[in-house]
């Protein structure tokens, strides 16, 4: 059967290629539905009265029948339609009268029968497409229908082809969900025979990827089925040539050796005729260097690289650092090819051209036209921009944020944030990945290596051009909703990506998520020496999507012991301003200590009575003491005061506490990534 | 007729409360509706045939007909009503069978007529309806209807009563607006007809405060009128005391003896035998203080508050400034509105109690057990609680944020929010307000003093407790809706305030709105040294609704001269990584020279060739210069670069630039917050 369906629509696709057309016709769309089990109306051609009533009486409902006439275009004009007919008898009085009110409007026509076609049912609009995306290639997307959805572009999109159980996720995906589980009394929609809708389109694009655009624009879906009043297929103009992909193996064996490299050849032509270079030996090529080069960094101008790129491949250097611009960021791409070309050639892999460079810091090593960098820590960076890896490098040094790499993507003319991310999910020094990306070369590379590494380490994004509206034409209603940012939204949150909304965030999150230990659970606890602090983070931790606990009566019974009686347990637990030391550390204590809180955010507000160090130093020896009896949860804190709690937030930090000073919602934005990746990591 | 109107409901209303009823009946709402011209289907009662066919025929087209019958409660399983009858062969034949079946049903029943109803049209369903908010009293919503509708909760809200262009205001103001001008190919609806309900609604609740709640739902909306099928009308079960208002020139003249005091009295306890406390001579009562004394600051604990406050009064000192805690923020209610009593007795204003005091920099007064602040400048700052109020004072002094005061609210036990605003409104120091709120006693009080304020200077509101859902019960669809924060959401927004997202906004907003000059039109433009940062910048211009210029020719070409040849000119105008100060320089001059454009933004990346502070130092002179030739525009920059960025971005904030280094986001936010109050105030 799907051998037969492949060769149905095959035989079909070729003939409209043949044909030089890029838009099937409605008869063909249909042979298309029924070769995949995609449900539209059953229909049939009547030549004479007889034939129309067996049709109709298969059908076992009303029917609507039209005229089939190849000189008749404008058939309701005609009188050449008839909707819901349905009795042997009536189907015969309609089947005579379309012929006539035909002859009647044209009577030259020729007349090829009478259309029967099953009549849809009313029900809930909802629309089932397919769009080839430039990043992610087939893609299906499921939006809610009639005038109301359309209009609110209630959309969501998986990479296709799906499976049945990613299908009905789409269902609950979209904002208006609730209305297909049946809402003010109203019968839901059968939501399997919805899916299997969304499937079967997604198996079709999949199959062929010559098909550009399917739309089955509406479906009607009701609580006994769904069908596609209509499906639209739309091929592609031509075909994108697939990029050069590696395996895995491959990937990670070059990737160590350019991230832990036993030995670097510098290419740089400033001075030729030196024999030693800040006390290191310089040579007039690189094929004069004794023993394995793991990686060569060019810092020669770009007319220069493929000459000696050439003698890099000659001494079997697997990787290059292209750090010279003027490729094809500046239109040189006869100049980018060629060095692509060569690479290739010889097997090197680029990374580059028009980078800043890359910094490996358990290497100590800073392979940049930047300062230098050495805080070794548990993230790794990387930036497609220059200025954003300035902006890394800048935030890093002031907070003394930990790295473990920081790498320039540029031109992306061969390595890219796959590649990065693959080698950075086994990299035992790295603890989360944050990549400022423009664009993707291969989504789909990118979301495969993305699902391989967050189950074990947390991945930020943060994607530039959100909100650039692409100029493309759109073919189909899906085309156009696909036009934004929303694709690549579904698709990363799919993937399990954090995607930081800006990049001060991804910045943020880079810092803090590595220095969190992953929850347990979601109950989130606020401990507040503020109450107004503990009602702005109460805001906080409903925006970031977390939930603040219930606390149990003997919880609550316990935190009250310790606070005074005007406070307020509950959640936020209000210890009140102007408590000393003790409250704080005994509330925190039993916050940490009661296995049924997973996590705590803490409200600090400066006194005289427990100033911001006294403050940090208990929080940060606390949280020490249960992370050497092996409790260890994410703790993160507000601090509210005079400037010296910028000091306090910093100790905290270094000590494993996310502290911010002068904001209620950065530490709960951090608390909150933590989650959705835990979440997403299947940790929850 | 107003008089005749009011008169009716009010007799109605009065009957109703007799009976002890809070919910009206159908043929009560009836009469409501008619007295304000709400439109409802028409009906009459017809006791005959005779009277049936001629109310049929006063209705111009179908009618729903209905057995009234006080015996017969389940009218359509009695057969007692039909739909869609016309012409008065049938409205005879109906009438007949209807007293047929109710005597078939129960012959006992006793038989008053059959009710003969306008049928109502197809059409887009809405909700109008008015509730009684806490904090705004009454206001009027729109909510787009059907299931969908419902489902999205889109709705607006206004203070009641609305003007009729106010009320046409709210069918834009919900998101899916559009479907009410019509889309895909249907017919607007009538959308004077839709608006006239809502302000007649208004009107209806504004006459009558006992009414706490209205629903019409659905009004049904056509192209060619708009109908309510029903009207819900519910009594409040109390009335809520009003607030104790003063006019605005008591507020005023109290206030600027509040914050520009010729003489303080600091009362406090701590040291009653002292004749001096540093070097200033101490009294045992207030009343020994000779001449006049502008402000009592109350340093007591709370239980001595009482006796202290009659001196001030018989001393005849117009504000106490309360810091002591332990009145209602504990429960002690009896005990704060006892010095109220007081209070009012002497005609005192209160701030406070339980504050940490005030600040009011240009009279180098810091009345607080805070540490001092003393740089003076154009913001004034409020917060409900203490620990806001640190946070604002590190804030300020860690960004040397030039303050004109920073006031601790409290309990609020008699001055607030709108207080404060009236004043700040008038004083010539304060050049933007920004308020942390948990709520507001007087919130039509405070809309009324943000109108007055807004177009003179931005005022900004954190509104704490956003997402706490509140567990209010509510008895209409309207007033589920009105639950959470959208009833704050719409009439600040209606008043013209900036409503800060969180903490550190509003902090970042209040350094940088009066830093800002105003922008004459929307034209911005982005010059950017990393491509990267301008791509981020250009996302954050439309995250905060701001929009790109389109470059005409003659302005690109003008660009395009500074530039090296493979920079792109446009928008963002990219010069380049690698470019010279003089390239910077040149172009931001251009930016500010060209009158099309209106704002900057400028994005900069840290080279060894235009150094940080370089880029500072010529921006700051550019703007500096154009200021002087009286060309003044907001200039806004990210600065992307290590550490040597953070100084650069303090010395280009003070010098009338605003600038963030390591995000594209936070800029952007203040010329967006900017722009929201120069639309608010009119002034584009």
């Amino acid at each position: 059967m799907t051998g037969d369906r492949v060769l149905t629509v095959r035989a079909l696709l070729d003939t409209a290629r043949a044909e030089g057309r890029t838009a099937l016709t409605a008869p063909e769309g249909k042979v298309l539905a029924d070769a995949y089990g995609i449900a539209v109306p059953g229909e049939e051609l009547a030549t004479d009265v007889d034939e129309a009533v067996a049709a109709a009486a298969r059908f076992a409902g009303p029917v609507v029948m039209k005229i089939v006439s190849p000189d008749t275009l404008h058939k309701t004009e005609a009188g050449g339609v008839v909707v819901g007919v349905e009795g042997a008898a009536d189907v015969r009085a309609a089947f005579c009268r379309i012929i006539e009110n035909a002859r009647a409007y044209h009577s030259a026509a020729r007349i090829e029968g009478v259309q029967v076609q099953e009549l849809l049912p009313q029900g809930q609009e909802v629309v089932v497409g397919a769009v080839t995306d430039p990043t992610f290639g087939k893609v299906v997307a499921f939006v809610l229908g009639g005038v109301l959805g359309g209009l609110l572009k209630d959309v969501t999109f998986r990479l296709a082809p799906v499976t049945a159980d990613e299908a009905m996720s789409m269902l609950d995906s979209i904002r208006s969900a609730e209305i297909l589980r049946g809402v003010r009394g109203r019968a839901g929609v059968d939501r399997w025979a919805v899916a299997e809708q969304i499937r079967r389109v997604s198996q079709l694009v999949a199959d062929f990827p010559e098909i550009a655009e399917v739309d089955l624009n509406p479906v009607i879906a009701t609580p006994g089925g769904a069908m596609a009043a209509d499906i639209r297929v739309i091929l592609a103009e031509s075909s994108t040539p697939s990029r050069r992909r590696y395996p895995r193996d491959a990937i990670l064996l070059t990737m160590r050796r350019l991230m832990q490299p036993a030995s670097v050849a510098v290419i740089d032509a400033s001075n030729p005729k030196a024999d030693d270079i800040l006390g290191r030996k310089a040579y007039k090529s690189v094929t004069d260097v004794p023993g394995e080069v793991d990686v060569a960094v060019f810092a020669i101008p770009a007319r220069f690289v493929a000459a000696a790129l050439e003698e890099a491949g000659r001494k079997n250097i697997p990787n290059a650092v292209l750090i010279p611009s003027g490729f094809a960021e500046i239109g040189e791409h006869e100049l980018q090819a060629r060095i692509v070309e060569i690479a290739e050639r010889h097997g090197i892999r680029l990374l580059g051209p028009n980078i800043y460079g890359y910094y490996s810091t358990w290497q100590d090593l800073c392979a940049t036209f930047c300062t230098p960098y050495d805080v070794k820590g548990g993230v790794a960076l990387t930036s497609q921009s220059g200025g954003i890896g300035m902006a890394i490098l800048g935030f890093a040094r002031t907070t003394k944020t930990g790295v473990s790499a920081i790498v320039g993507l540029g031109n992306k003319s061969d390595l890219d944030e796959d590649d990065l991310l693959t080698w950075f999910g086994e990299d035992p020094h790295t603890k989360c990945i944050a990549m400022h990306l423009e664009d993707l070369k291969d989504g789909r590379a990118f979301v495969e290596a993305a699902r391989a590494t967050v189950p074990k380490k947390p991945v930020v994004v943060l994607k530039a051009g959100r909100t650039a509206v692409g100029a493309k034409a759109a073919g189909s209603h899906t085309g156009a909703l696909a036009g934004d940012d929303a694709v690549y939204d579904d698709i990363l949150r799919q993937a399990g990506v954090i995607r930081a909304p800006g990049l001060n965030d991804m910045l943020e999150y880079a810092r803090a998520l590595p220095v969190l230990p992953t929850p347990r659970g979601g109950n989130v606890v606020i401990i507040t020496g503020s109450g107004g602090s503990g009602v702005l983070l109460s805001d906080a931790v409903t925006d970031h999507g977390l939930s603040l606990m219930e606390i149990p009566p003997d919880l609550d019974e316990a935190f009250r012991r310790f606070i005074p009686p005007f406070g307020a347990a509950g959640n936020p637990v209000d210890i009140t301003g102007g408590e000393p030391p003790s409250t704080y550390e005994a509330t925190i204590r039993l916050g940490l200590e009661d296995p049924r809180i997973h996590a705590l955010v803490l409200g600090y507000w400066h006194t005289i009575v427990t100033p911001p160090m006294v403050f940090a130093e208990l929080t940060a020896r606390v949280v020490a003491e249960f992370r050497e009896r092996g409790v260890e949860k994410p703790v993160v804190a507000s601090l509210a005061g005079d400037v010296e709690v910028e000091e306090a937030c910093q100790y905290l930090f270094e000590r494993g506490g996310v502290a911010y000073p002068y904001t209620t919602e950065k530490p709960v934005a951090a608390l909150g990534a933590k989650y959705r990746w835990a979440r997403a990591a299947g940790l929850l």
